[in-house]
């Protein structure tokens, strides 16, 4: 399936005089947007009092926008609840960790799990979606917005606590079953009765692991089903209304892939200044990318969210200049807006929508650019995004798809495992796939990010893993059966399901495919290097493990002190310690090229991305780069053989033109 | 008006056995100090059980100063109500941001909304008055102790809660206005009553800025509110005494001028060492001057209280010593104390009191150094101000006023603005005024530091106002009418009073004098500076805008990436970043020379102040400085051509002595 | 007395199968384990629901240990109530200091004030110990288990206030005494009932040091009192078997030596890598000893818990491998939990006991090493174990006591009161008393560590008490009459037992022996240095005083600014600052000699220890170290001449040899 790529924008018609709309909706036009999202934080208008809707102004706005020829994504409003509704069951805000209730005056104060609230959610929903479900304006729904955003996914409320008994008493049954799931013998922690379980937080030290990852996986299937309402209401009025989500970045604390799986597509808010900032980079690293971002973070998250749509993606929120959330915030570089918009399009977005139309010179964002100045007046992103609509026009660009040879396995109970159990304070389950991706990226290859699900193996190359919390015996029997080469570790299969250590030791039952045990584990403060014997810069830091080889495993690599670093047992590999750049470079170079896989020699700060027959090169540095090389002959779509900072150049691909 | 210039002191005679008085006073009299603060935390003497007022011990210590000579201050105990009171009525606890109450124990345990605590400090401040408002003894009354400290100024109580919202109901009549003026249409946050105003406190993210805006504004009111009470009791009962109140140093949570203008005179607690380590000065920097302070920083306290106080001010507690409650508490160098008094003196102080007459042996500052030991043998200080006294009056000396040609804004809603919406992690609105400020001193400039008032405006050679947070039409006339040279920027003008971007762009109404609009701002992380063409070292770092010029504005100056740095429209400049050092220095001799002002060329370290006719000559640094340039051939009345490190220099100035 | 040095193990039954248990217990007789602590966690399994005991398991885990020939120490399960127990009672949560309640789901979820707990407890230890107490295998009991972990001696529950107050009531007899004790004039903090006193947390700046002293020594009492209830109970059932306590490191919330004086035995809990990731020492340092630990924190701790238990003491705990709850978690270097276990034997250790058998895959604790694996696998330390039993057979080991001539001060309410009123932030009592320990230490000396009590300072040849608090005449007295050099200072002497600062001035009763008053005193931030006069290399930091000398005093060290660094009056002397190493290695090396006392000159990172006859040498270097001139002609027990890192050697003293 290919589809046309376009352009959209985030629009608040109940913003502004109604005065502004047609005016707003000719220039949208004019400058070649094709998509328009709103509604979706609109509840006080929609209904400034109980039951007393006002869909007028949104009918008004639709009819005006349709008459444009712009097509729209309708918001429900539920993420903004309004303080009539908050005031009628006060005990819908959620409780933080620390015991406080988290009130009204911003967003996102409601608790996943208040049955209130959520029939609440019903109601407008199901009025929103009786009303304009068949809308010819609307082609897409968004439900919600930015789920778990200001780390609103766990909620410490009663609401929250007795939905969390009734999840745990679905789950084991008994309470013998889950005593011996937690191990709750351990400090007599056992419990009598489901009623007796409490929520994780204020104990005196630390809580069971256990009960911790019941909880992070009981929070999460709470947003799910969230969601699941509003999607079956939707799907019940707007039938062939492709239903998404806007997911953020960098953010782990609820499953994505199962939410993407009630959906029809997913998207994704892109900030690539405001994340850098609030990524762990070291200060030299968030200065050097302090306008263009850093080059692999939102290639991460477009092949992230590709698998949670299955294949159908875009980028809901593009940051189109400074934003107001970061610990600092510059204005991006002239030409990296274009720069990210080629990105998330050559990873296979259907559109990719700046937000927003125009900055609000009022409340919370009002330091949050768009792309019209308050005034009305252009901002710089309005003429980027003209000459990229035209761009596409003339490059009859679409989003193209198809299975790469290389999949880098992300997986959400891994993340909500390693940040309840570290180990040494610094790991990061995000940071070490991230390691991996970058890694591959600068290799020149295309990645799919993806579950761990069996049927994820098949037709790969080389398959990794690292850090894969508990493993499945039938995942290791499809990584077996897929003829990749697979590579995991560290950490991968330490745990069960139930956060218990294997009785077979790690790495559990990727122990027989691997042919190792992992004895010993030991994390490592920052500034300790294991030096990788035989390979000069590469070493383990944060994170190593003592291995035992199996009769048919061996060793491929070592530390300088003797202990495996690299295991090898036919075509499957064990990493047992965090690798930095340098060994992680030389070891992909060595598997990739075992797995067949074709790597380019890429300059520093240059990338590629293919979508289709296109391939797409990058200049995130501050020179210009010739790219001479990687194009060959081919002609250039966009750009030429020398691409400056910032540039994106695109040609068909010599195996794909031939 | 000129006032004899004297000494002061702290006395706490209910500390301390009542055989002890006389000789106290007499030991004070003998080393020349003339006034005596008393009483501030004596509730619990005053009033030992509800009711039942004890005022004999201080009519007798009252006695007994007077007939030593001494004149005193009286301060009313409304900063620390005993525990009867607070059980009475526990809901009079000020509620922390975080919803915990601040119990008994220390002090400041108020709430300034509490209606049922202001009563019973009526009822304290009126029996004090009748009873010793018109004792010979008493020249001055202080109220209540350092509004504010320990951050008290905000509640988030039901009384404070319960007074916002009447406060919100009289300021905008309609909930439509609120809900316009706050922008509350953004996230669905609009109000239907001003019941379901919320403190804006536990908000999942950050509140709306106009929201904390007029919370920042409703809580300094109750502060002048609640003073005003007290100001007005007294002044029944005490005619022709000075009413005063402490401030703080480097507070700025409520409007310091405000509260001035119910007062007779201003007054300061002027701790050099502890404010220098509270400071966001870099380590290299408090260690430099870890045992004489800032340079600077007292010298803007001094001119800003006079602001304050309308030309009458003093230092009501003057370090004499180590303090107790720096993060470090060294020692004063030699000499720093007498430095400190003078330059209190030379800006013109009436008085400058000690902190405290003897060190306590106990309670929660028993660490706090006094001019005698805790054994009542004389500390350092007490030949100190026996020296300084002697001084004094060999100098006849006397505090002037008059009105500095140079005027530098310091606006307490701009500081509650900027905190609210740093948008830069480190922008301070202090530190931004504070390095014009240095950077004026630094050249030998006497300065008036002023409230953003029109009046404030004339007679003025140049005006400064870096950081202004909003344009009153008013002003901007009144700038445009005083022929200064004026000085904005950045941020100037920048929101409107709501806290929203002005619709014409910032600066808001200072727009049309300065022929700029302000389309972009970018805040920059540590260690990014953006070069300042043609002035080598000169950078802005922190905060920078883009400006586009109008047709009567031309670009004084420019960044290295050709954005305009510094606008001029006749004698309106812009500056439209953070500048370093060196920017504000070349920057400032240009804007100087332009407007007339003479400067001087100071050595580093070195810092000069007139008062009247006399100039004082400072010496901050670690090595003895030649002024014999600054001197000429003036008679000094202390010290000589030579100014050893704390060495304090004063001669007639020759304009005057000619 | 001399006792034969053993092995112990932790183990817990209740967390594997019963058809484990004769097979571990083999295997611990097999490597030549000797003692097992059991049961300490194990409430939910004696009393799975209110009074349905189940003792069956335990009498059968006893019996097969004792079968196997192995010695028990029973430990009583009341660091970890029950589920049922707490819902019965749900006030029994302490209360954190931020007045959130501390709840169940880990451990130590008691408040040590609630009298409804403590009856629970004595229950189920009065069943406990009338079942068990006449038991063969039962050699001794452990109570509770570290008390104070996860900072819980601290609770500011209703029951903990309502007890303060009783305590208060019982001490001061009057609130008069109280006031004047506390000064509570200051502030007018003056209260007029006992009923009025709150407990010293959420105050609105800082509370009076003399309420939170006492606050930290009710809490410190009440964990006394809780301790002594069980041990009563346990001696009425249990004749002649040692009661003991694991104590922690670098613990100092309680008095330990109050604990000890009720038990038989003192035991702690060390674990050389997590206590020193937790320290304070520079990166650098841990880094460097990031597998070995801090060569003297182990040390110093063996002293103080000799001390605690009057002379018996075991390691309770000793860390075997990496464990779970340090910021990070390595692996000990090969041979480190082998010379950690010589150093306890060497400093008189009767049990050292590994924490634990088997590694646990489940619950808190997974991560922690055991001898075993999960697997049951044995793990380096299995290994270990067994070649320490077999030389400690070899080698006869008995623990040997006797008094050092070396007498170093630690005294837990002077802990408290320097955290209460460090005056600069960085100071620690903790750290400056381990500064003189270490110094010591490195000049091959052994020393006793001790509390301030008249009777430790006989028969020394020199006494340090750096640091301590407040004095008391007799404790002056029998410094004065010891005949030993006595070192004091910094901060010795310098508050009243009521915190207040004495009338004569620091180091109050002091005073006339050392012949000094403080007059000044100051605290420096770090970096700040104040040389030593002709000691190049040395200075003080961080803190200073300033000294007047009397008349039979003189300087012995002067800084550069002329102050006395050091007074001398006989052999009396006083430091006026904290020391830098330099300093304290030339100030000990002068005053060793002249007390008399042997140093030996050993290199870098060798340390030494006497038990008895026996002269043990451990190698805590990265190279190997020659120590031949240490042995002399010695014969090797243990070791050789060569010490490999991570070594340890022992041998037949030349004077108890000869
Ligand atoms: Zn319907
Ligand atoms: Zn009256
Ligand atoms: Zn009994």
């Amino acid at each position: 399936m290919t589809i046309k790529q376009r352009l959209g924008v985030c629009y608040y018609p109940e913003q502004w005089p109604r005065s502004f709309w047609a005016e707003d909706a000719r220039r949208m036009r004019e400058i070649g947007i094709a998509v328009v999202r709103i509604g979706e934080f609109a509840w006080s208008r929609l209904e400034p009092r109980e039951g007393f809707y006002q869909f007028d102004w949104l009918a008004g706005a639709l009819e005006i926008l349709h008459r444009a020829g712009l097509e729209v994504v309708l918001g429900t409003p539920t993420a903004t609840p309004p303080k009539w509704l908050v005031d009628k069951m006060p005990d819908m805000a959620p409780l933080g960790a620390d015991g406080a209730p988290r009130k009204f005056g911003s967003r996102r104060h409601y608790c996943f799990s208040h049955e209130g609230y959520a029939r609440e959610c019903d109601r407008i929903v199901e009025a929103l979606a009786c009303a304009f479900g068949e809308h010819p304006a609307v082609v897409g729904w968004q439900t919600d917005n930015e789920y778990g955003c200001h780390d609103t996914v766990e909620s410490y409320s009663i609401a929250a606590r007795d939905a969390f008994r009734k999840w745990c008493r679905s789950k084991y049954e008994t309470t013998e079953a889950l005593n011996r799931a937690w191990g709750n013998v351990f400090w007599s922690m056992e419990l009598g009765s489901f009623d007796e379980i409490e929520l994780p937080n204020l104990t005196v030290t630390e809580p069971n692991p256990s009960h911790l990852l019941d909880f992070k996986r009981f929070s999460s299937d709470q947003v799910v089903a969230f969601n699941r309402r509003q999607v079956e209401i939707i799907r019940n009025h707007s039938p062939g209304r492709a239903i998404l989500h806007n997911f953020m970045g960098a953010f782990d604390a609820f499953d994505h892939y199962a939410v993407g799986a009630d959906l029809d597509m997913a998207a994704w808010d892109s900030y690539p200044l405001g994340f850098l900032e609030r990524s762990r980079h070291s200060d030299e690293f968030k200065t050097r990318y302090m306008r263009l971002g850093d080059p692999d973070f939102q290639a991460f998250h477009h092949d992230l969210y590709r698998s949670c749509g299955r294949g159908r993606w875009q980028v809901m929120e593009q940051q189109p200049g400074a934003v107001n959330w970061g610990a600092w915030n510059p204005v991006p570089a002239p030409g990296a807006v274009r720069l990210w918009t080629y990105e998330a399009f050559a990873a296979g977005a259907e559109v990719v929508s700046f937000f927003r139309w125009r900055q609000a010179p009022f409340a919370q964002e009002q330091m949050h650019e768009g792309l019209l100045l308050p005034n009305s007046e252009p901002n710089e992103a309005y003429f980027v995004a003209g000459e990229i609509a035209q761009e596409l026009n003339r490059m009859e660009a679409r989003a193209e798809s198809a299975r790469a040879p290389i999949a880098l396995a992300f997986d959400y109970e891994s993340a909500f495992a390693w940040r309840i159990q570290p180990q040494g304070q610094d790991f990061s389950y995000f940071d070490l796939v991230s390691a991996f991706y970058r890694a591959l990226r600068k290799l020149g290859l295309s990645i799919d990010v993806v579950p761990p699900a069996p049927e994820e193996m098949k037709g790969r190359k080389m398959i990794l893993a690292p850090g894969l919390f508990a493993a499945r015996p039938e995942l290791a029997a499809a990584m077996a059966q897929s003829g990749a080469l697979v590579l995991l570790g560290p950490r991968s299969g330490s745990k069960t399901k139930d956060f218990q250590i294997p009785l077979a030791l790690p790495p559990g039952d990727f122990g027989s495919l691997l042919g190792v045990k992992v004895r010993r584990v030991e994390s490592l403060r920052p500034g300790v290097a294991l030096a990788i014997r035989d390979l000069p810069g590469a070493h383990f830091s944060g994170w190593r493990e003592f291995i035992a080889l199996g009769e048919e495993a061996e060793a491929a690599l070592c530390c300088e002190d003797g202990e495996v670093a690299l295991s090898r047992r036919d075509n499957f590999y064990y990493l047992s310690g965090n690798p930095n750049d340098e060994l992680l470079d030389a070891l992909l170079r060595r598997l990739l090229a075992q797995a067949g896989a074709d790597i380019i020699d890429l300059p520093q700060d240059i990338r590629v991305r293919d979508n289709g027959p296109l391939r797409y090169v990058f200049n995130y540095g501050s020179e210009p780069a010739d790219i001479s090389e990687i194009a060959g002959d081919a002609v250039f779509l966009l750009g030429g053989k020398t691409l400056d900072p910032c540039g994106v150049a695109a040609f068909m691909r010599k195996d794909e033109a031939e």
